[in-house]
């Protein structure tokens, strides 16, 4: 509890900065989109890597309703999941934050999710729970369920503070 | 292309309409749902069967953005997917149409989904492709890539007529 708190720079999420963590899921990677439909649709094709049977798991789908966080916010836990990847899906147009780690030791990384980026955390992967802004935000969550203990939580030995006061 | 046209009426998609189908994607089932990270989220969990594994396959994300139709829209051919679940999950706040049969050969029945609804088509439910409505609409979409023939498509012995005016 009387851990000093550090600030924490809130970079742009982009699929590059992101890798070391997980997926960005946009629809802006030409490299993956073809029409489909008899050209009425196109389709961005398989922007994550779901990772969610290992150890007799499968793969499940969750509707998150999250309060809006005040800032600034302090970041004092972490969790990871580690026997499957989650992914997130923002399904109302606000953006929210994206904090992750190597280790609970290392400093963390923090990200902007603009309107229309999800992520999808590598399993493993330590984060911060869901940390909307503005308003009442609703994401789609792909996980796994199945046996076996898949939530580590830590306290971290330092806090940082996030803001958006760039 | 001599097949006379019926007119297909649209119900409201609710679960218990939508069940031979599959599932209703929405978070208003309060049966699924609890409190998570620290009651700043509600989690409404497992609201679909997500089946994609089947004949060596796995779970797959992508994003679909469909151009609108304009109604009157005329179902001419249905399509399915006999190794896995097919699920769509709209991330623009325009309602579509879903159109679906027990069989080709069978009237299919028409529902308008709602903004906040998803659909998850059951391995092997006959459906017609995606029908956004209003504007370009974007949907993530959860299903299965594997080995395997896995997308059937008919042209109907009957073509039905799609409107709104209710």
């Amino acid at each position: 509890m009387s851990a000093e708190v550090c600030t924490l720079s809130v970079e742009p999420l982009t699929r590059s900065t992101f890798a070391p963590f997980g997926d960005v899921i946009q629809a802006s990677d030409a490299a993956t989109a073809y029409a489909i439909n008899a050209g009425t649709t196109q389709r961005f094709h398989d922007l994550a890597t779901i990772d969610t049977t290992r150890d007799g798991g499968r793969t499940i789908l969750s509707l998150f309703r999250a309060q809006p966080r005040t800032l600034p916010f302090v970041v004092r836990l972490l969790e990871r999941h580690p026997l499957g990847s989650q992914a997130f899906m923002p399904l109302s147009p606000h953006p929210y934050l994206v904090v992750v780690a190597t280790a609970p030791s290392a400093t963390p990384r923090a990200f902007l999710a603009r309107e229309g980026q999800g992520v999808n955390y590598h399993a493993g992967t330590w984060h911060h729970p869901l940390l909307a802004l503005d308003a009442v935000s609703d994401f789609l969550v792909i996980d796994r369920a199945g046996p076996g203990d898949n939530c580590d939580e830590v306290e971290l030995p330092q806090y940082y503070s996030l803001s958006l006061a760039m």
